[in-house]
């Protein structure tokens, strides 16, 4: 008998699924209206979370590629969102930190990002949403680990 | 107290993580040697879980745009993957099939396909696994429910 894949129970169908939609609204009720799209969002996002970073970091945080943060830091320093320094920990390191513009965008931004993720699980328990967040963390762990050397 | 957007806890952000992971997984490990790239992929697989379907199915199946899958389908159909035929039910409907080559070809990435998923659930019982599969599937559905008319 042929391999067949179910996509209503293949995982990585479900999660892209999940994904998509969950671009689709955010950008549709919270994007629409900046000059955002999703890809700078999630960098600006990275930034509040986690304060002043390398473009490296960025990209390890947004799962997007250095080449990529590159240009989307370049076009958010252009809209005024982020600004290049010296690293107060190692002047031969530069970081990337969002201007009071982006600080003042981002916190109106948030509400909506935690309006969305009501809307997204309405129905979970709490226990639900704990679960499924635990069962997402341990997938990215399995996901990062490197083979063992040969 | 600014709003706060803690990424280590927000859903979008966990979702959207494991699902960049398992794009870059199966890129890596299937997809390399083949033609295929994870868009063009997700439409034979979406065909090949269906059978033959309209674009603007595949469009919903895959949450991808229609000018996209039109694309798409022009690159699968010069690659010899697809081909474009009359409906066997209406003869004004157009449907996409998988060609023999396609067949097989999805054939042999399916196994593949499994062990990614097998991989990436490690750790997680059969329950858990349930559990998260009807979460994102309950989130699907919060998600693609229209707001209610005026």
């Amino acid at each position: 008998m042929p391999a067949r894949l179910d996509l209503t129970e293949y995982l990585p169908y479900l999660i892209n699924r999940v994904g998509s939609s969950l671009v689709a609204r955010f950008s549709e009720h919270a994007l629409a209206g900046t000059r955002l799209d999703i890809a700078t969002w999630r960098v600006l996002a990275a930034l509040s979370h986690r304060g002043p970073l390398r473009q490296i970091d960025i990209a390890e945080i947004t799962s997007m590629e250095v080449s990529t943060i590159s240009r989307l830091i370049t076009r958010l320093v252009q809209m005024g969102l982020v600004s290049r320094n010296r690293s107060r920990l190692s002047n031969r390191e530069v970081v990337v930190e969002l201007t009071p513009k982006a600080t003042a965008l981002v916190e109106r931004l948030i509400p909506i990002a935690h309006k969305l993720e009501d809307a997204a699980t309405q129905g979970l328990s709490k226990k639900e949403r704990a679960d499924l967040k635990r069962a997402l963390r341990r997938m990215h762990e399995n996901l990062s680990r490197r083979k063992p050397p040969p």
